[in-house]
């Protein structure tokens, strides 16, 4: 696998970057998207359902690997990779490796958002979560930030 | 609020630890419970739904969160204590702190079992994330341990 987004990726996070910021427009959804695909082909996409469940964890790449894994019938989704509109937490990083998923994309970073906000251990950087892991996982994020960064990055709740 | 579990508590714990044992004799399963209460008042309890759902995000302690925030309609769970049958990993430890939760009481510890089975970045201890964590958190492990250890040192999957 590449350390570049294919076309369909790009085409697929522009897709999630529409989605988020429309979420982002109805006040008290967090804006963000998230999807799984394995290769250029899409299997499942998650929006943050947070507000709509009372849940904390029902972050958009957790929908999205849960509705990957069910769409698949296999909680193995090795060789898919995640794409998010924003950095994934460490709930999600997690999540994603349990799943098998060895590569993330992701447009808003880390350091131009609220962290304290979409973090739970702000100490932990996402190499921190590489040098922790027996087996690597690659992270390419700043992919169309600049559409969707100023979303994350006002901290309003 | 003490770092040892109450009586309540351990009395709780003593169930999940019998619901976890039930559940492993099942092969397949993965033998895990988790609660959360709020003093000494049981919200909600969780099983591992990982293999009912070919999903990996439902693990026990995910399942509790979130049956606890629908319970209270509420996703914020601050003054709650999460309690488990196994140390939780990374992924739980994240939603603890998402939904609020600063206080973790666990029966068998890491050290004990199959860390790349039911750990995604074993080179992070709870010490670990307890530094990267700007609102600190308790953790108290061994509750209990003796009776449960034996299941999650196994390594069969």
């Amino acid at each position: 696998m590449t350390n570049q987004p294919t076309q369909a990726e790009r085409d697929v996070m522009r897709d999630l970057i529409d989605r988020a910021l429309d979420e982002a427009k109805d006040g008290g959804k967090a804006g963000i998207a998230a999807a799984v695909m394995r290769g250029d082909t899409l299997i499942a996409r998650g929006l943050n359902e947070v507000h709509l469940r009372h849940d904390p964890t029902r972050h958009a790449e957790i929908v999205a690997i849960s509705a990957a894994t069910r769409a698949l019938s296999d909680p193995d989704l090795s060789g898919c990779t995640l794409l998010t509109t924003l950095q994934p937490c460490e709930m999600c990083l997690s999540a994603m490796r349990f799943a098998g998923i060895r590569r993330v994309i992701y447009a808003a970073g880390r350091p131009d958002v609220v962290e304290t906000k979409y973090f739970a251990f702000p100490g932990l950087t996402i190499p921190d979560f590489r040098r922790a892991d027996h087996d690597d996982f690659t992270a390419i994020g700043g992919v169309d930030e600049d559409r969707i960064r100023h979303i994350y990055a006002m901290g309003a709740d």
